[in-house]
């Protein structure tokens, strides 16, 4: 079958590789119909990232067709519509029943090399029944785009809002204007924010932050943006940030415009980061949550808001390729040419 | 008037300086008829501090009767046995409003140049409407004992639990026998945790954590502590963890003793803490919280409880001095032969 490999720093290649199949008896085989590439995805494109001997299978966000399942699983069946969150799960483990299912104890992360990537033809999908949930409908684009973001970008959007504790009536800073980011803006304003104010400074991705909520845009950065976020805020600064960068401009900047007693969720994989652990963190009292978001445990809430077309995370969607094109959507995205890049099978 | 000044490292002195008075219209003056020394004492003592020409006035937990208030005080009035918050505070700005009162607009911290320190005849208390809380009974030393811990440790170590999210059925760790983990202990078992591991290694400090509520004591440190808690939690760690030191051993204990999810209610203030940014708190999804703990928002939670003794922190205090003997207090808390020492008139 072809799969997307990665040998090095913007050496994406589409390769003949040995077929998905499956090894233990709790897996399922899906064929791939909607897949997309993530901006996570461009840390290992830029360098930032190991490469293994015969390059990294590339891919954890998907929808697909189940082809065949294990001897053990129940749930699933052949045929079944599927939405595949880029971290399996058994789903019954202590840490799945606490609703954090990236640290389940039989989980792991897809583009692993004993699992294959999703920007490929058909991929091996272990403990089946805990990962994968079935989807109605047909294959109508618009309505897929947005359940493939229940896969990554919309779950970890929300989880950002989660952990950052966005209720009604909150004031919200948004930081990044990355697919992940305007997720976070449709999160905070589903659960009620009052104010929400993006980060962001580009045009295309500011005006689909306004459609999904943003009241406020803040295009400055470092301490320019603080004193925007503050002047937008009574001097106050604000009770929830969404850290959806992971650099360590974008988590000094939250923790200054969060307001004393306010909580950042951190979604974006940190790279170089420092918490520092005195001011303004303790002194401020601030909370500090987030991590690789447990999509899985978000699906039933988020979906059915899909289906509604109540919310449509799908937009953040402004190419469509196929698996020969990925390169080129790699360019595209790492150039900022596009938002978020979905593959067609 | 006297008053406790510390000019370095060990050096304590019973001094006289200029009377406490009021000098704003919002202030009140208190003799000071409780008081006590603070773990967080110990850090100047021990050097690790800034020391001003002149001194640096000690003291910020106190139980005393006001004795004249300026000319804007509305609520507290002459005569009143009051409790006094180690943070001074309106309790009418944003912040308060918010519970984070020691992030208050108009607020600061005793012990400092302009208010003067609580271990002392009397002192100056500013925004005494926001600040005091008055206080039912008599002079009971055993009620006062509990009473004075309102004014820090009860409180502290409350908040470590609820920034820790302690609730009903939680497996929680309390790291640091002193007298802010000991309430701590004290605080997770009145919110219904159903496990509570103290890690601490002192005889006198163990006994009294089992009689507030501990289930498990770990006297291991650092990788040994790490491993005895897992094998005490089915190998998962805990929900919560309370850390009540604050430093890098017991920061990065805390850190590693907590399940994925799970929260680090910290306390103790840090120094040189360094707060890993990726693995294992970005990882494991673990929540960091905490900070100077807001006291004066919870005691009206606490106070009726200590009323009726249904909880007892002022055990906690093991000896008792005047105001002379407070040199040789400091000697006792900082060679651990005392876990807390009370300062009485």
């Amino acid at each position: 079958m072809r799969a997307t490999v990665m040998y090095g720093a913007g050496d994406v290649r589409i390769e003949n590789v040995p077929d998905a199949k499956i090894v233990e008896p709790t897996d399922a085989l899906m064929t791939v119909t909607y897949a997309s590439i993530c901006g996570s995805d461009l840390w290992p494109y830029r360098g930032l990232a190991q490469f293994r001997e015969g390059g990294n299978r590339m891919g954890h966000e998907a929808i697909g067709v189940v082809e065949a399942v294990g001897a053990d699983v129940r749930h699933i069946k052949v045929g079944d519509l599927v939405a595949m969150p880029f971290a399996y799960s058994d789903g019954t483990c202590v840490h799945c029943q606490a609703g954090i299912h990236t640290s389940c104890i039989h989980g792991g992360f897809f583009g692993s090399p004993d699992v294959g990537g999703a920007q490929a033809e058909a991929i091996r999908i272990p403990q089946a029944d805990g990962t994968l949930v079935v989807i109605p409908g047909g294959k109508d684009d618009a309505l897929m785009a947005s359940l493939l973001t229940l896969t990554d970008v919309m779950g970890t959007g929300h989880h950002a809002a989660v952990t950052a504790r966005v209720t009604p009536g909150k004031t919200v800073a948004v930081v990044g204007d990355g697919a992940v980011g305007l997720c976070g803006v449709i999160a905070a304003h589903r659960l009620g924010a009052e104010q929400i104010i993006l980060l962001g400074r580009h045009d295309d991705r500011i005006a689909l932050a306004k459609q999904f909520g943003a009241t406020d845009i803040v295009s400055e950065r470092g301490a320019e943006a603080v004193g925007r976020v503050r002047e937008l805020t009574g001097g106050y600064g604000v009770h929830s940030v969404l850290e959806c960068v992971g650099n360590n401009l974008s988590m000094d900047t939250a923790l200054n415009i969060a307001r004393p007693g306010g909580a950042i969720g951190r979604v974006g994989v940190p790279h170089d980061v420092t918490i520092p652990a005195a001011a303004p963190t303790f002194y401020k009292n601030l909370t500090i949550s987030g991590g690789p978001a447990p999509v899985r445990a978000y699906i039933e809430e988020l979906l059915p808001e899909m289906l509604s077309g109540k919310i449509q995370p799908g937009l953040v969607f402004d190419r469509v390729v196929n698996l020969d094109q990925v390169p080129d959507g790699y360019r595209a995205m790492d150039e900022r040419e596009s938002i978020k890049v979905m593959i067609r099978a």
